[in-house]
């Protein structure tokens, strides 16, 4: 059972491995890697510097250095890859998919890109090239030119053998294509149809003609989503005459899911890149500054319009008691809100009332929010002896700002959406420094409303 | 081409949807809905009401009823199922597969669920009480028992008569896990493989040892780590003796993800169960306002600390206007450190330092923060004529806020995690509550310690 199981990295196999690094000891590194999986020597590899993990890989068949250059960082990777030679890379290239191999050349400089494209044979070279042009963020970016293809017309045995041909490019396969005389997707059969089928069993009466496609242009994010609805391992990617392009495989869509769940949660947290507990100090920081200066002048921004009422501070300093309960209100109800609406935005398809039905809903669950939350406010500022008139002021105040930062946090992820920003940004620090000076204004405004009348 | 477009529900389909509903035109119904698949007609039927709903799927024949009901969000299908006489539920659940079968008998009530077993077949029944007895997040409750299996000492041609008997019961196909004769898992041969074959070849000479394995106590997380990692579309559940139980579908864990990630976000919100924008006014304010009033009260709390320095606010007005920027910076720092933290949870293996390391780091970067926010700050003051003294006071204060934040949001996380709890908790409402009245206190020590001295 002992290959069943988890490779595990511990504290003491690493100082064991830096010792063999640093002996060279290159029989005990090939002994101890033999049957670890590729990913695992990639988060290895995450323990030694540049050069060591080099001198590691070096020492491994290509296959599995291209599995491992594959499965690393891609912000690590590039910096990595500047330690190789043209040749290495090329032969890196050559035992890739094709989806992997071109992100891989998209990351490497223009010039050596050339002269890595311009070292592969010729029909690789024309796959790649074909997916080069296609942005990451879209399904052709996404897809890998290596399927399993057969015509309408075959015959199980036909198409056999045509996947015997096939079939060594092919990592996962988990159904041939159909297509017509003009590469027309027509549906897909099954390996497990074609196992049990009959040798001249022709194609054509045994393929599903139900199978759902995606075109190049399509976002990761509307692919992800459509796997995702139609429990797809699996999809075929066509261009617009319909005609089979690729496919694109789960295991990168879920690499799709699991990015765009860590970027919102960044972007929730005003983290302005990327970032991971063990990059460097200097690095956290440049991450964390952007949206913390902005806060600040938020803040700056606040003093400066408090200031202006300074006078109604003098006459009745319990007024600034209440400051941080109007603000942390308003930031909460805000990012409530925004988060509502960031969810809707990810699974489209599922609302369909009109933005006036919306709204009104909206409206209706700040009026609730808002009367619960002031007459609790009001209640206990009596109980505890608040003095009646501003207890008044602040329930009102507080009404307001729930109202209103309901209103903002709706309204902010549908215009960034609508800009192409993403959405999430509305439940960051950005809605929570603009309910901060809304909240004030209101409080301050209501103050000079009811307090001198 | 038509049949590989997406269904696309919009609102005039929706209406002339109705209509038939309305008139109990059941031929129109039947007929639309014939190349519509089960997730989109689940989608739909969120736009009828339970009677509606119902009346439709008892049009449509039992795959596809089943189909649906298990595409239904659980939340949904727990009421809609009770609308459901036992013949019925029987029915759907002797054609799901066995996983999906014992999420639904999970949401039934243990006198219905009781009755359900009790009507199904023997062995049938066996393999979902099985399954029953595992938690849902757990590996053991994920895993369905329909797989193919082969005996090591079988040939290529017995392992596909097996496949002929056993297919019709497995919806994916992905490979054929290898076992000896006490059910041990010993590998795995793809169908690309065995189609690769001669017919009297023996397993024992094709499979392929290397494979990853999951224990039945996994956590959902765990196994939805695994299978990203190493990029597998599906993964076999054992027993402690390394027995095969079962396998996992990426589709399961991809769900998995998209639900973890929705609920961080919400969490992350304020937002205490699972809500969305569609839902009832009711709904959305029940999940919402505890969190809102916990902030109401740090706010009460810090109302009332305030009001101990209000002999300071006599004295200097101007110490009020800072209270938003203290605030708001605390409760930016607090989020961010806490997330960074919670990133590092989601993917354990990656940080090996000791906690004295980490922490250290933080510190240094707080440092960082804290000074650059602090000289732009104290810079700022001066520069639109601010008292010197208390902008001294304000960027010492912020400085601390800083420092202390950064702490209070890494260690918040590890502790929650540790007693078990989601630490996404803290990067939400509760982390900003405590900031917020800790940020205060540091304010107000300050200037007691600075101002007056």
């Amino acid at each position: 059972v002992q290959e069943l199981l988890q490779f595990e990295m511990n504290k003491d196999f690493i100082e064991r491995f830096q010792i063999a690094l640093n002996t060279r000891d290159d029989a005990f590194i090939k002994q101890v890697l033999e049957d670890v999986k590729p990913a695992d020597i990639s988060a290895l590899l995450y323990e030694f510097n540049t050069e060591e993990s080099k001198y590691v890989i070096d020492l491994l068949e290509v296959e599995t250095k291209a599995a491992i250059i594959n499965d690393l960082d891609p912000d690590i990777r590039k910096n990595f890859i500047k330690n190789f030679t043209n040749e290495e890379i090329i032969d890196i290239i050559d035992v890739l998919a094709s989806d992997d191999a071109v992100d891989i050349l998209n990351e490497l400089k223009t010039k050596v890109r050339e002269e890595v494209l311009a070292g592969l044979d010729e029909e690789w070279k024309a796959h790649i090239i074909d997916l080069l042009r296609y942005d990451e963020d879209v399904a052709g970016g996404l897809m890998a030119k290596e399927i399993l293809k057969a015509n309408v017309n075959w015959t199980v045995i036909q198409c056999i053998a045509e996947i015997r041909k096939q079939a060594e490019n092919v990592a996962k396969v988990y159904s041939v294509y159909v297509v017509d005389d003009k590469d027309i997707l027509l549906g897909r059969v099954s390996l497990k149809r074609l196992i049990l089928s009959e040798d001249n069993t022709r194609i054509e009466d045994i393929y599903d003609k139900d199978v759902i496609s995606v075109q190049t242009y399509f976002s990761d994010l509307e692919v992800a989503e459509i796997m995702r609805k139609y429990d797809l391992e699996s999809v075929p990617v066509l261009n617009v005459q319909g005609q089979l392009l690729g496919r694109i495989t789960i295991d990168d869509i879920v690499d799709v899911i699991t990015e765009q769940a860590e970027e919102d949660r960044q972007i929730m947290a005003g983290i302005s890149e990327s970032v991971e507990e063990d990059d460097s100090v200097w690095r956290l920081s440049r991450a964390r500054l952007p949206w913390l200066i902005i806060g600040i002048f938020g803040g700056l921004l606040s003093a400066r319009f408090i200031g202006l009422f300074e006078g109604d501070l003098l006459r009745v300093t319990a007024i600034a008691f209440f400051i941080p309960l109007i603000q942390a209100t308003g930031g909460n109800v805000g990012i409530q809100s925004s988060s509502i609406v960031v969810q809707t935005l990810a699974s489209p398809g599922l609302i369909d009332e009109s933005m006036w039905k919306r709204l009104m809903k909206v409206f209706v669950v700040a009026l609730l929010n808002g009367l619960v939350l002031s007459l609790l406010v009001f209640g206990f500022n009596l109980l505890l002896g608040g003095d009646f008139t501003l207890s008044v002021v602040v329930s009102v105040a507080l009404f307001s700002v729930v109202v209103i930062a309901s209103f903002i946090g709706t309204l902010t992820p549908l215009i960034l959406n609508s800009f192409g920003f993403n959405p999430a940004l509305a439940s960051g620090p950005f809605i929570t420094t603009i309910n901060d000076l809304l909240g004030l204004a209101i409080y301050f405004f209501t103050i000079h409303l009811l307090l001198w009348n």
